[in-house]
């Protein structure tokens, strides 16, 4: 055994019997759970044993209950935001959260927190970096000059009452036991659960404290879970978890067979927001950013509210700065730009059937865009610039994509992830099959 | 992460995809099984990923190819011995090698290694020490003065030259990567999968080096796997196994539902089998003991050698004496007798209808037999002895059982294992469905 912990006798033969109780297909009582995930925490139960646990979780699942004890027990690991006391000209400010599954080219808390708070409703948005193939927050928004995502929770609860927009780091003490779980399941082969997921998800949004919470559930090739069925089944589930613990929440599902906009990576998501922030951008991010914060917005008690006046009349852009100077960054100051760019084109004449999202989402990681295990620096600079998408006729050495470097030596690497992601046929723009699928593919609500 | 090691992203990154193979069913190619065991003992792979792909092994099994390479790869971790070389006046020694899976009271490995000996077959017996229920061979020897388990590879190539006979503590370097397995799969839950505990028991037995092996596979209550189907599973699986490495091996399934014999515990033990070699003892140890002999003395080339006379004349208990004497016992030395003895009652008149082997291991255990954790001290005294067996006629406040230990303190909780242990009903001796099963149940051989 190479464990640094070193559990008494009693607490191994403990962690065996819950393991074997789940491995066999049981039920784990609330006890068996609390202790594991609190025992897990303090280092008490090996990270062996929790590994072994939670892939025996990842074949056999749990049910409601078993769902709702874990969530319960990874936010008493830590602290419970307490919003309830913020006001503004001396009225209660209404909460709403936030939160996706993750998509290539899902920059759209950057645009949607701002928006949002343009209508006196707070968002508090706190964020992880990002692992694998989609990108962090907080990665992105680095890419600006002089901002900083660390801020005290005094510092958070005052820019949520001036501002009522704020997107930082999630502080240790916020659910702690999500954090060990998350970084044991990336190695272990565990991610992919749905009780996992959500219980993950689930006891940070809880333990941030927002009254309300509007969930963005990914499906499609460039998501988590590619199956749609996977992601109703995940979203149902935390809509029942957020009720039972009294969070008015939301899902909708939504497509990430291709990526969200034309821009994949970090300073070039700052730029594509703004321009959305701006009134303008692409219309998916634009449709998106506006149906999730329809839904905040009625969660909040504003179902009249009209977002799409916010963009347009500069009043969301007014928001984003005020958040962006209140954490030191620069809004006017210009984005960085890449050493290297190099075009990727069309090999032949057609029309554009399809885009992978995750190549793409590769590329622009191999670019630099992400990081390969915790504590790595990203480029800000790195990324891919899209410039056909699905539906569209395109023809031999247009380019499709421009790849976004520092590091020269990274383009071969990103061209290969790139070589096969773009499916080209035969025949007329827009009939191809490409766009098929709506956007927003549907809404789930919780019903008893 | 606590985990001690700090492997490489594209390391983590390979032990995730393999992983992610078993965990949805898929085959492990002979590439990911030996990167992933050859990872693992040089402390590449965590143990965290390694237990989570032991979950998955357990839950969706291996087939017939994975668990040869498996085994191979565990093999390859160390060293394999080679006992061709082994002579006696001039002529080359055949080497039998023998493995029991467990079972309450089985002490068989004391009477059959020098009987099967005295027959002029070598017999190496590389063993383990107790952990959980069922005692270990080692421990059990440790009862008799001076006898010491740990000798060299050339003290016991020589044994095996001059007396035959060798039981003693396996060397590190065989099939290291097993040892650093079992320990895992011991405190994460994985233990009982047919797929694993053939690969680990074969490893260990193939690079032992005998040319012939022997396997009892034992059945019911007290057994590590009680199902018959599974035992029969797990038994096919080695002898193909080592069919498939150049080893001559077969099985007995043999019924662990009542403990072997009357003696349960260490010096108690050693008792039972002196019994046994010098003619006498319980029948049911000598009749498995006799079998196994048969079994090995025919795998060795002697199909017509009668291991009773063996036993009846003398001769085993030669073997025994220069065997137990090589490694510095005194075998004419009294065994250490326990401070306390206690004896449990029967609490109605009937016929004994069943014993539960594991109950009394358990208790046996408890009175200081076993330990909990590698490396705890055993007591050399402890144990119980029963005094009635299924089938038996039974009194109110006949002996039941006579514990033995050095520790006052430990009789009240073994006789609370022994408390439900045995099931006493109206009826006449013999006739209440105890010893339905035969002792041994089958034999299995390899068949194309």
């Amino acid at each position: 055994m190479t464990s640094s912990t070193e559990p008494a006798a009693d607490e191994v033969i403990h962690a065996v019997s819950v393991i074997a109780t789940k491995r066999g297909g049981g039920e784990l009582s609330d006890a068996q759970i609390a202790w594991m995930v609190d025992g897990y925490t303090r280092g008490e139960v090996a990270p062996e044993q929790m590994s072994s646990l939670l892939m025996a979780i990842y074949l056999r699942g749990m049910n409601r209950r078993e769902i709702a004890t874990w969530t319960r027990a990874m936010i008493d690991s830590g602290r419970r935001m307490d919003l309830t006391g913020l006001r503004r000209d001396g009225r209660r400010l209404i909460t709403v959260d936030k939160h996706s599954t993750g998509g290539v080219g899902d920059k759209i808390t950057l645009p949607l927190t701002p928006l949002v708070a343009s209508f006196g409703v707070a968002v508090p948005q706190l964020s992880g970096r990002g692992l694998g193939h989609t990108g962090g927050t907080l990665d992105k928004l680095e890419s600006i000059p002089g901002w900083r995502a660390e801020v005290s929770t005094e510092e958070m609860l005052d820019q949520l009452e001036r501002v009522g927009a704020v997107i930082c780091a999630a502080g240790a003490d916020l659910a702690p036991a999500d954090r060990k779980l998350y970084a044991l399941r990336d190695v272990t082969g565990t991610v992919e659960s749905i009780p996992l997921l959500a219980t993950s998800i689930m006891s940070k949004k809880i333990a941030e404290g927002a009254g309300a919470l509007v969930l963005d559930v990914k499906t499609g090739s460039g998501a988590f879970l590619p199956d749609e069925s996977d992601a109703r089944e995940l979203a149902s589930t935390m809509v029942e978890l957020g009720h039972d613990a009294g969070v008015d929440t939301r899902a909708l599902i939504t497509d990430m067979s291709v990526p969200l906009g034309l821009a994949v990576g970090n300073a070039v998501e700052v730029a594509e927001s703004v321009e959305v922030l701006a009134g303008g951008g692409p219309a998916d991010v634009v449709e998106l950013t506006l149906a999730l914060a329809r839904e905040m917005l009625d969660a909040a008690g504003r179902p009249d509210a009209d977002p799409a006046e916010h963009l347009a009349n500069g009043r969301a852009m007014d928001a984003w700065r005020a958040m962006i100077s209140a954490q030191g960054g620069d809004p006017d100051a210009p984005l960085p730009v890449a050493r290297h760019q190099d075009v990727f084109v069309a090999d032949r004449n057609g029309v554009m059937a399809g885009m992978d999202a995750r190549a793409v989402g590769d590329a622009a990681w191999r670019l630099g865009g992400g990081r390969s295990k915790p504590g790595e620096s990203v480029s800000a600079e790195a990324g891919v610039v899209i410039h056909a998408k699905p539906g569209d006729r395109v023809s031999a050495g247009q380019p499709l994509f421009t790849l976004h470097t520092q590091d020269e030596d990274r383009i071969a690497g990103a061209r290969s992830s790139l070589a096969g992601a773009v499916r080209i046929e035969a025949g007329d723009a827009g009939t191809s099959g490409a766009g098929d699928r709506p956007l927003i593919i549907d809404s789930v609500r919780f019903t008893r």
